[in-house]
C-alpha cells in the first residue's frame, strides 16, 4: 500500500482519508525527505489526528533545482495522435525545473504563445543514484523508483514545432503543475503500475483518458535507455510521456507529405492557420482537472486542479 | 586582459606564461572561485614564480553538476553546411553535465555510436544569477558573464537525426571536452569578443577556422532570449554554436526533398549508407585540437587536445 505525502511551505505531511498528519522531519527537498522514510513512517502510524487536507496550500511535493527529464510520444494513442507510423525510436529531453510549479497554481501562458496545450504524464521520482551504464530490469524497479507524482507537460505547440527541439517550448514557468501527492510505493505496489488511469479534463470535458497499458516503453527499458548517457539523483523527476487527447492533433498525412516540400516558413504559417479554428488549445480561465489512481485505490496520487492565465 | 584559471585535482590555478600559480582558495566549485575574485587577483600579481603548465594534470574548469545549454545552428557557415536557408529560429537544448570531461581526456565513442562529430563552441561561463525575464545589453555583458573557455560539444549523428532531439546524441560522458583555460574577463575584453578565431583540427588537418563574426544570434541576444524561459547560475554553462566544417553535411536539398517522402527509417538507411563513405567523422585514435584566442592573445584560451578511444 502507497504511502501519499504532500508538502506545504512549513514542511511536509502524510495523508490519512482526508487528513494531513505533519512529518516530524528536518527534510527541506525531496532528496532529504526521501532519505528520512523513518520520519514518514512514524506520521503514517502515530496517533495524531492531524489537519484536514483541504485546509492546507499544497506545493510541489518534487522540490527543485532537481533534473526534469521528459520521453517523447510514449504512447500508442499520442503517436497516432502525432501521425507517428512504424517503430518509434525511443528519444528524451529536457525540461528546466524552473518550469514546475504546484497543483494548484495557475498556468501563466507567455504573450507570445498561441497554442498552449496539456499532456498529462505519470512522474517518477528517484529514489537512489542511477549511473551511466545501469541497467535496470522490472524486478530492480523498487530500488530506483521513490514514489509516483502526477504532473502535466504544458507545451507551447508554435515554439516546439517552429523550434524543433522541445526545451523552450516546454520549460516556460508554470509548465511542469506536480503533485498533490507524491505516492511513496512499497515493493508489491510496483504490480500495479499498468492499472494506473491517467485522466485530464478541460472545464469538464474529458480529453485524456488512458492507462498505462498504452505505453510503448515502460518505467524499467525507460531508465535502462536513460542511463545509456544520463546519470540520476534521488529526487529527480522522469516524465514517461502522455496519452492521446491533446489539443495538437497532426495534419493529415498527405498533407505533412506536400508540406515536407515546402519552405519551413510557409508551412508553419499554413499549419497554424488550421489549428487557429482548433477550440482545444488552452486559453485565460481554463480549468484543468488531472487525476491519477488505479481503480481499487491501491495507488492515487490525487486531484491536480491548475486554471489558466495569460501573462500580464 | 583577461586572467588565464585552470584546474587540476588539488585546486585553483593562474596562469603566467608557461607557468601557473596556485590560488590561495577554499574553492571546490567553479561557482565559488568566480565568488573569491579577490584571492585569484592575488595569485595573479604574486612574487610566486609558480609550476610550469605542462607539468600540471588539467581539468575541465568548469565542475560539475552545473547546467549546460547550448545554442542550436548559430553560425552562417554550419547553417549552410546543414541545409537551412531562410530564417533560422533561434533554438536551444541541454546537455547533460555528466558529459564534460577535461581539455585532454579521450573522447570515448560508444559501440552502438557509429557517425562522431566534432563542434568546437565558445563557451560562456555565467558570473552571476539570470532570473527569468532578464533582457541583457551588449553593455550588461559583464555583469553575466564571468568568464570563456573552450568546448566541443560532440555529436554522434546517428543518435541526433533518427530522435530529433539532440540531447542523448551530445551527452555521453565525455561530449563535451572543456577548457584548458577559463579566461576570466575585463570589462574592456568584451568589445574585443567578435575577434575570436576558433580554429579545430583532426590529426592536423584544419576542419573548422571561423570569427565569431560568422554568429548568428550573439551572447547579449542568446541570453535574452534564453532567459525567456531558463534561469541559470554563477557556474553554469552555455554554449553558443559552431561553425561549418563538421563531418556532417545535409544531403543535397532535391535528395532532401525526395527523402521527406520516405519513411522515417527508409530515408535514414539510405543517408546513413552515404554518410559511411565520408571519411570526417571521428574514430579511434583521432587526435584533436582545438584553440580559441583573438589574434593579438588579448583573449586566448589555451589549447584543447583530445584522443578518441572506442568503448571497451
Amino acid at each position: 500500500m502507497s504511502t501519499d505525502v504532500l508538502r506545504t511551505a512549513d514542511g511536509w505531511w502524510v495523508v490519512r482519508d482526508t487528513r494531513a498528519v505533519r512529518i516530524d522531519t528536518e527534510a527541506v527537498t525531496t532528496a532529504e525527505l526521501l532519505a528520512d522514510r523513518a520520519a514518514v513512517r512514524e506520521a503514517a502510524v502515530s496517533g495524531g489526528t492531524g489537519t484536514p487536507v483541504a485546509d492546507l496550500v499544497t506545493l510541489s511535493p518534487v522540490t527543485t533545482p532537481c533534473r526534469v527529464v521528459a520521453q517523447m510520444v510514449n504512447y500508442r494513442s499520442h503517436a497516432r495522435d502525432s501521425g507517428f507510423t512504424g517503430d518509434i525510436p525511443p528519444a528524451f529531453f529536457r525540461k528546466a525545473s524552473g518550469s514546475v510549479s504546484g497543483p494548484h497554481d495557475d498556468i501563466v501562458r507567455p504573450s507570445h504563445v498561441r497554442f498552449l496545450d496539456y499532456e498529462i504524464e505519470l512522474g517518477l521520482v528517484m529514489g537512489a543514484p542511477l549511473p551511466v551504464g545501469t541497467v535496470v530490469e522490472e524486478e530492480d524497479l523498487p530500488a530506483h523508483i521513490a514514489g509516483l507524482v502526477i504532473t502535466n507537460d504544458i507545451s507551447a505547440r508554435d515554439v516546439q514545432l517552429t523550434k524543433t527541439q522541445f526545451y523552450e517550448s516546454k520549460s516556460y514557468p508554470t509548465f511542469t503543475p506536480t503533485g498533490p501527492y507524491l505516492s511513496l510505493l512499497e515493493p508489491e505496489d510496483f504490480a500495479h503500475l499498468l492499472d494506473l488511469r491517467l485522466k485530464l479534463s478541460v472545464n469538464g470535458d474529458l480529453r485524456q483518458d488512458r492507462t498505462l497499458a498504452d505505453m510503448i516503453v515502460r518505467p524499467a527499458q525507460a531508465l535502462t535507455l536513460l542511463a545509456r548517457f544520463q546519470a540520476l539523483d534521488p529526487g529527480d523527476l522522469l516524465l514517461t510521456g502522455t496519452p492521446g487527447g491533446t489539443a495538437l492533433k497532426a495534419p493529415h498525412k498527405a498533407i505533412e507529405k506536400i508540406g515536407a516540400l515546402l519552405p519551413p516558413a510557409v508551412k508553419w504559417k499554413a499549419f497554424f492557420k488550421s489549428q487557429a479554428r482548433n477550440p482545444h488549445y488552452l486559453g485565460q480561465g481554463d480549468l484543468i482537472t488531472a487525476t491519477i489512481a488505479t481503480p481499487d485505490g491501491r495507488i492515487d496520487l490525487g486531484e491536480q486542479r491548475t486554471a489558466v492565465t495569460d501573462a500580464k
